[in-house]
């Protein structure tokens, strides 16, 4: 694991049934990205912008168990690999001890124009280097 | 294809790119399905609830290429398979002929108790007449 | 009353309670505000965009009764007044011939710099037009 | 003030201008009163739910100046009025010294019924105390 994100689950998340409405686990995996963009590589997102952007190319997730209102998500993001101008990330979230749900998603560094561009030497470096030390 | 749903991108899905904000899309893809059990299956999710509802256990997204602010996207649902409490969709999501994301996820009928139930007598009939139909 | 705007309570705009979270509703003035500058004036947001916007300055809301998944909302809005760069509109939104909220909000046409300017000469004429037709 | 709560402006929050989209401004401040109400009057909304629950009745937002992506907001809560079943709270939000919007709410404590109910003797107590100590 490279990062963690807490994320309690609040009042805004939660459905008419009292678990978490599923677009909103969509939008806490974007802030986790965010954080970690911020403050594992030190290029927060509105440094980076419009330079480049780092959109979902794709998403799988697993939805293992309900999360409620006030349940306390600790979000594990793990480095899975690193392209010329991709990452693929693994998050999963955990509360209580039990896995709530588990995401895989490729991001693709692009530049002004929306196209794929490698990631720049530093980037690429960091990411690399967190490869390494936690293979 | 079993059911399509338009739905035109609006402001509020776009982000600092003016491009959609990918969670939003999940919104999408949530409304497109409460819109095919009321309109197809004639069991809208309002009277459904509480007795039963219909969770997504797994989705997968695949983003083919950006949607913009007012684009008009027809989004393409596919009943792909039907099991004990299970269904499997399938939603391509296309505007002017080029397809922009398309989604495979697993719904699973659950009861007042969030364990999974069969699906009612004639919702499964409906699901499985629309397989047949299709096929 | 200058245009409306029917909008059905979704499941993804209700809470643990049922009904509509709160802010889930300025979602909905905004999309009908949207709407009506496309529909009514002709100027859609993403051709406005991004030579002038129309931000709220200030929105008051008072919510009346509660809306709950499956109600028909009927959104009924009300051109109050047109400054040179201001326009005040008026939303009720009525459900089962019950008021539901009332809004008053203050939209201002900017530029490309974030600084109020004069609405174009059009627009402007139009919404003259449809205060003196409403009046 | 009686709290604060830090809201910095993410990815997420932010539109096609670059700038917080202003629905996103109502889900902070729902935030924010979820907190007051967890940390300041230790009544979490999860653990206040279902036999009480605080909706807002009325609001009133001021948006004075854009809040753009990285700007670290500081949400100034000050309780207003307490009335049998109501609260008025104050709510100014502000960044880099510069005041970004101000809110004006009334909330009102209802029961499972949705009726309005009193406050729980010992919530109008603190929240009496709080308006004593800081006048």
């Amino acid at each position: 694991m490279h990062f963690r994100f807490p994320q309690r689950v609040l009042f805004k998340h939660c459905d008419p049934a009292g678990i978490v409405f599923y677009p909103r686990f969509f939008e806490m995996i974007n802030d986790a990205v965010e954080a970690m963009f911020g403050d594992l590589l030190h290029w927060p997102f509105e440094v980076m912008h419009p330079e480049h952007r780092v959109p979902t190319a794709a998403i799988s997730v697993q939805f293992r168990a309900p999360c409620r209102h006030g349940d306390r998500l600790d979000l594990q993001l793990t480095i899975k690999a690193v392209g010329g101008s991709s990452l693929a990330l693994n998050t999963r979230a955990v509360a209580d001890g039990i896995l709530r749900f588990e995401a895989d998603q490729t991001l693709v560094c692009v530049g002004p124009d929306g196209r794929p561009c490698r990631w720049p030497e530093n980037i690429r470096q960091k990411l690399g280097g967190l490869m390494e030390s936690h293979s």
